[in-house]
């Protein structure tokens, strides 16, 4: 049985679960609290398995595999159907293209632990830190929407009609933009393809509010 | 003839160079001065090329690909020989994780962009512009460190004795983390391997003093 650290607000970890209803596994999930206690990604035990002391580690028996996009690939080498990159060169290198423009463009500089230290080592205010996250996300969406709206590859998802890495990718990152109210009207081909995911169950089942460590937003009253 | 958009001192562009030499290609490069006007990855004429504004670019023919990981898979599915990847998933999904772990990790968080916003809107003086490009250095070679330091797949190179994207990617960061002068002594087998790979020629052929668009260090007088 596979095993996932996750965490159900991590987008990184979030790219992996799709990945993994997509190509239909099941999976045990094993939530690691990036707040509590200081963050449970720098427990001893936790660091032996992942050095980077991030979110997702995905265990296969003896093996440990570490960051997002090299567990989706190697998911598709061994689980091939249904396939998450397309067949040619050409059109892999343009799935790749898009999830590294999130996974490498985008999400890193918005990471908690970025945030942490624009707050705690630099003094940036809330609203600064918010402004940088907005900033980041409408260049990176910017350089997306562009890519995505003009290529006669793009289809109800990503490239085509049937989810690849690429929307693996791009579905967290909106979850993530809209969790910042960024105004995202100046997208309307990442926002068409992020409804057309949610519509589909591997993506619902991977959504963070379908988690075990689910949290409910702030303000919500759960008694 | 493949054509690289590239500047001499991003890494990005590095990696690329590093791939090519590796696999013996030709190509032309095409200079993209990311200081000079502004930034030349921002002209109408590249913004269409790369809609993200980053260098590298390599076109094979009608085709144009971004994204420096994605271009290296793209060379490795197109011309396999010599292999940048290992044969079997568990040996590639370590070295793509490593190679991960630099490119979104530690990079992008330090790259230019991100500096000159430290600067320009949040007003952050250069020690702590220093500052906050070693720290991710070093959170992020620690974690390199122990991945390699202890793994009986590392050899010359991070993955066995012959180059992988994984030495792709982390001879630049080490260039850049010297040029940035960090500490380093912390990582005797990360400096280990850089050493290894300056004295193999196609790293020498693709480093930035070696490009035509390489400029002297500051101080260098060239009259």
């Amino acid at each position: 049985m596979l095993k996932l650290y996750t965490y159900f607000r991590s987008s990184a970890a979030y790219r992996v679960r799709i990945a993994l209803h997509l190509k239909g596994l099941s999976f045990e999930a094993i939530p690691v609290h990036l707040l509590r206690d200081g963050g449970e990604q720098h427990s001893t035990a936790y660091v032996e398995l992942n050095p980077a002391r991030l979110v997702p580690t995905l265990q296969d028996g003896a093996l440990r595999l570490t960051q997002s996009l090299a567990i989706i690939e190697y998911l598709e080498e061994t689980h091939p159907e249904p396939p998450l990159l397309p067949p040619t060169p050409e059109a892999r290198a343009r799935v790749r293209s898009l999830a590294q423009s999130i996974a490498c463009d985008i999400h890193p500089v918005n990471n908690l632990r970025v945030l942490r230290y624009l707050e705690t080592s630099l003094r940036i205010d809330e609203q600064a830190r918010s402004g940088w996250s907005r900033h980041w996300i409408d260049v990176g969406f910017g350089a997306i929407e562009r890519m995505l709206a003009d290529a006669r590859t793009t289809g109800t998802c990503c490239y085509g009609d049937s989810p690849t890495l690429a929307d693996c990718c791009l579905i967290p990152q909106v979850f993530n933009a809209l969790r910042l109210k960024c105004p995202l009207e100046r997208f309307p081909t990442v926002m068409r393809i992020y409804e057309h995911c949610l519509r589909l169950e591997p993506f619902q089942r991977a959504a963070p509010g379908a988690q075990i460590d689910a949290e409910p937003p702030p303000g919500v009253q759960t008694n």
